[in-house]
């Protein structure tokens, strides 16, 4: 009823490398707003940012048992995406699976659940985002699948896809989409380049952007007091 | 259907700047626990503390266009208000708006919605008190009232009234109790410090406040174990 | 109608000690994952870790009088527990009374409700777990129990039950368990040892808790692609 | 500290009468989508409409006592709005209030709280808007203001405003705008009939209301499959 | 490591049968406040009020089990009352389990999680009182205690303990108490039926509780209008 | 940047019928516990259950602009699925837009945000399952995709798959499966009417379900009082 997926592809581990630097909202925006998880997934410590190719896992409520399976189909530069069956809020997750996912190479996990140990997850620079944090320990009882697509936070993920995380969230980016969102947030950056020096010495978006005549025709109107209105 | 007032009445610079060293606390209890916006509102960064007066802001859901607006009638030592005119936990702003603002000589954002880009404004050192941190972006479309009375995060503000904020929250003091207020939280904390002293040597606020015999009069008695009760 | 008990048992001051190096999470596992405080209780500074025996005090919605009363009950290594009679975010502790705490020797506090002057706290490093922070003042109304049983966060204590509380939130142990719990921690924490190093390594959890015959038995299946499955 | 104000203005009972039927979400549109109350606060039976003039009343966290003096000035057509000072889920309001209330022709309580015996104001058909049930019962320790502006569920609300609730929620129309609002109601309905017909009749929106153009210059593309997009 | 408890002491049918008569908010007060569930369980139909002694039940999140063997345990006048380990919404409970539940003469269940087939529940006239409904089953795979003290929404409940449910939640009384607070709830329902006919005919709690005087020491002032404030 | 598409695969009429009748609960677990959107998604009126095909369309925070692009798409037996890019719980859809649906024969609409007129929507017989009410009313400007995969409540849903909605939520069946599931939904259900009229014959499920042995070996043990553990 189960199963694991061996053989997935991946996003070459240079190019998932830059999009850790982009930012989750430069990516978020180059791939037309799309792709982000629920913002109710927060780093555990912050700052940090990764980018990696997803390993999904299913969990049960409260069973943790498939991380430890997915933990031998993650290779270095891989991002860990596990996503609960149903709404829980329990300690999947701690300071031994991150001591071995670490030892493969892994950047970081993405939750859409608790995890425990967040002391020592800060300590050793593992990069978590999670739901929360909770000690609640899990059982190892029942059985779901590694490397099919899932839905995490909200999110439809498949294995393989590019995951960028950082301080403001979590987005995903389709394997396939990975080389023109690339070129998009360069883009997008280098204009903000632009745009950010303009504003640091004074000049205002709403001439920068070319804003008053479109407000003006939408309606707005400056009056010196509210009685003028 | 939507005006921008321009000219509006603001607390004086210095005496704002003292409030930020009263902290949100002392100075909700000096007004008499009014004023202070829902516990939701949370720093982005910790510690921080600012104090000015309000530029008020109303958003769309989902619309930021109106924050390029509010910039334009920001003065140094101002605090930027923003309140959606229904809940979004959108990221309304970013460190694009921050430089702009910064710039400008603004002392800080309170937005009842969410921000992005929370790793460069710690770094950056631009203070926000926000519902969330969201990297959804938010659309320019619709138009809305900069500098007219706001109910934000619960609570009425109008342009020009005080702002406090530090790691405890923001609070809300009227432009016109001002000087009340400063007077009213400058005895506190007199009084608090004498307090803190007596404590830190191990005196009870039992007898420092004379508790004992109102508790009595109230029924409270002491026992030596529960059967005793 | 509200009683205050004087004498109560308590955990021996080294005993107690000891369980805050082991953390909450071993302690909770230690127990037979049981005594968990609700994971909505977070430290309002991190990281931090302490342990120690309970003085429990009830206090009505918006009203901390009865936190002045506990303090009096509060020795050295004790730790301060705080059940609202019915869920309030109210601000009920602050500097003035984290100054009393400390100075009679008490290791921290934990709150189902909220806290305020937490940059003080931090400062001071008197550590704190609270459902969330609140300016909101409180008022001295209406008396309530010391040092009877509560429910806290979801979970009974009794006076004098050991507290143990880190980054990953607050477990409660027994008083009468308290030194089988020590043993199993210890055991737990000196197999983890070994594994530590095994998965450092990177040997899979999979092969040292010998998990693939299990799997394999519940109808997990490895394929290459989900075509195969 | 606190005070009751005695003399307000009211809306015209008949004026009022009428906005019942109206409907919140017709009012809400038709005074420019404003003075909605958080959609937190739901009815406690189902189906209901009214509308009268605001009595308002403040209560403390747990704290009921006000209400009692709010009744007394309550007249008939009015509804009490009822905010507390801090966010609290108490049950403050049951049947012997609503009682009283009714004995005085009340229309009904709005609050941003708790309230109890709702299987009792169900049979008695007195309407409630809140935030919740709860059997919690409170205190009457505390004083607080009577007939002064308050910010209830997120919106300014004068004394004497008009509060319109129904099955929707609750909207606040500042009384100086109720005539206008009014006429801008009963438009906003009859062209609404009209369009009801066409839609019965199987007419679209997207005709009815001109849509296509604009859609089209926005970019909307139609296409037969996605492989065509 | 779990235990089933197979014989416990109970309410008196006759006597249990009176308190679902009392309704939950007059019993909760007649024991001094205390006793009350979260307000976050709610029937999941209404009305409806049951009374009878508890037998208790802890589940796994995501795992019915233990609901299952609990069943045996019960008796004709029970209600069953069920506490996940762990914060868990899944339906742990549906129409089979209440025919089985119902064929044995419990009277209804309480439960901190979720339940299914609501629809039929409402037509059977099982009471349920859950956090909530949720279609998503669970397995059977770990055990856990039937008949052992439980924190279930926040309240401890011994094996035997009164519970009382209606449209307002749910109260547990502990066993041994069961007599007095009948006679103290019995009390305050007469008082109370004089105070009702009395505000029906317009007195008001301000002159039948004599609270005027208290009022004004405490400082509050009658006013005509704000500005005499 | 956004498209209607608009040919898509849909379930036979008389196929789907069928499933609004096997319920959501026996169809999620006919179909492996899978397919289930959040338990947050609640009918506005109950009892009501429907089946039919998903018409999907995204749309904008506060802008319901595709919803009537999307009611051109509906054909009769359909069920709207309306997903918010971002979260947001205005009221997008009322009265107006129901009786359009109706005219055109669909189902019923299942919407991860707010609606309105739900008094109406009552009356009218046409089921809404959503996030919550709201008079919030939303605007026309920013497109988006019609019959395009949407993540909805947690769950992808692609147009043409089969929609199930009752009194417990919501289920999708993917189109190629509607055969499989019916046949499994089938099977369980005349499994559950059998053991239905055990179970209300007083037999238990332990001993219908067989599951002594399995508890024994677990580790269970009974026991008459708690001291005899």
């Amino acid at each position: 009823m189960a199963v694991v997926v061996t053989k997935i592809d991946r996003v070459a581990a240079d190019e998932a490398e830059a999009f850790a630097g982009f930012g989750v909202a430069t990516v978020h925006e180059a791939q037309g707003r799309r792709g982000l998880l629920s913002a109710d997934l927060r780093p555990v410590y912050r700052p940090c940012a990764v980018a990696g190719s997803a390993v999904t896992c299913e969990v049960p409520p409260g069973d943790n048992w498939m991380i430890h399976v997915a933990v031998e189909q993650c290779r270095p530069g891989d991002v860990l995406v596990v996503a609960p069956t149903s709404p829980c809020g329990d300690g999947y997750f701690g300071e031994l699976l991150a001591t071995s996912l670490k030892s493969r190479g892994v950047r970081g996990l993405v939750i859409d659940a608790g995890v425990r140990d967040v002391a020592d997850l800060g300590e050793m620079r593992f990069p978590v985002w999670s739901r929360g944090v909770s000690a609640q320990g899990t059982v190892k009882e029942t059985i779901a699948n590694v490397n099919t697509p899932v839905v995490c936070a909200g999110v439809m993920i498949r294995p393989g896809d590019l995951i960028v995380a950082d301080d403001d969230g979590v987005v995903v980016v389709p394997l396939d989409t990975v080389a023109d969102v690339a070129s998009a947030a360069r883009a997008r950056l280098a204009a903000e380049a632009d745009t950010r020096r303009r504003l640091a010495r004074g000049e205002l978006g709403m001439d920068i952007y070319g804003m008053r005549e479109r407000l003006a025709k939408k309606g707005l109107r400056y009056v010196e007091t509210l009685d003028d209105a």
